[in-house]
């Protein structure tokens, strides 16, 4: 290795880097102690001292967690560990203008697969009401124009996440929509399946867990094909 | 509302409070001006000045977007927008430790969905080299002891999705894992499906993408009756 490479790879200790290593020590504290939601953390002051670090730096780091929702201050108790929402950081990242082609294509096959498996949680706790809502949703789509296409995509997509009653994984197909709709915002004209909405709200009514399994693979075959294609063509 | 209420709802604003608002604000800003991964952001200076803030509050929301992935610092060009690691800020929150018990069993169900969804993906993209390893993983497992069962469930169904080709998805298995391990420990003694590892090797080989939906279905059956009985005893 050069003599001039040494700047490079010697980059001067940030303030940034700082903070990377002093969230990453928190972390192995708050594990090491074995802090649970609700328990109260030490005073700024304590943590600083025990680290041997600035306020500043704790507080950029403290700043972090508290962003991540693993921290919380409260009145008179001061700083206390809360119950993280997991997927609020991952919604702040979550943009199509950002992500990069690969991790878009990857998010999309991501939604098809949880498409694919939503069969069993589905016949486990669908209702007559549920179904009733999602066959009206079906409804009404045959009416709209096509550009009300994407938006009742949504809705009917939307709905069967939240007829498996897992709030988790309804939350996580409302944040990976736009990507959804990014990718088929490129195509050329709408690929359709041959099991259309109408058709697998009628699946719902009557049919088995297995039909369902059937006509969901029947309505997302196009997007398998298209998959497929990627595959033969590389 | 009673007067005393007045402090508990006009709490002071905190400097964290602020750093919220200058992230959301410096958000808006990168998408109002169409930033792309790679460009240039304005100087500290200049940006805490457009904002109408100290430094250290600006520095404090940079630092966050920072942690994110979303930008990154270059020697020479200063701060640009990055391509944030979509995952990476996920990770750091999912710890089965700070996790409530709702949100363990909605992730639980949501590898469950992810397993049952895999048989497109893993048909179009499997290849045989990919089904010898696999199979290589099952038999090994025959001759470990009980407590190494965790490890090889890691290892056999981490394959699975290492076969979709799909990093995105990869990665998020193997963040949830842990999650998925947790649950299984609470267990008194092991449920086993009728369909074991060998089993779905041996489908894979020869059987068709409907032979494996079939197989895998059984393999997590006894999952899918114990959300059942949680359900019929709400």
């Amino acid at each position: 290795m050069a003599i001039n490479d040494l700047s490079k790879d010697l980059a001067p200790i940030s303030s940034n880097t700082m903070a990377d290593i002093v969230e990453i020590k928190l972390r192995e504290y708050l594990k090491k102690k074995s802090f649970r939601p609700g328990d109260a953390l030490p005073k700024e002051l304590e943590l600083a001292e025990a680290l041997g670090i600035s306020r500043n730096v704790l507080r950029e780091a403290l700043s972090r967690l508290r962003m991540l929702g693993m921290i919380e201050t409260k009145k008179k108790r001061g700083m206390i560990l809360a119950r993280p929402d997991i997927l609020g950081s991952f919604e702040r990242v979550l943009d199509p203008l950002i992500i990069d082609n690969n991790t878009l294509q990857d998010i999309f096959e991501l939604r098809l697969v949880l498409e694919m498996g939503l069969a069993d949680l589905l016949y486990i706790r669908k209702t007559d009401k549920d179904v009733e809502e999602l066959e009206n949703i079906a409804k009404k789509e045959a009416k709209l124009d096509e550009s009300f296409r994407i938006k009742s995509e949504i809705a009917f997509h939307g709905k069967l996440y939240d007829m498996t009653g897992n709030d988790t994984l309804k939350r996580f197909q409302i944040m990976l929509m736009p990507i959804f709709d990014y990718v088929l915002t490129q195509e050329k004209k709408p690929i359709r399946g041959k099991v259309n909405h109408m058709d697998l709200v009628q699946i719902l009514k009557t049919g088995t867990k297995e039909d369902f399994k059937i006509g969901m693979q029947a309505h997302l075959q196009p997007h398998f094909d298209r998959i497929n294609k990627i595959k033969t063509n590389k």
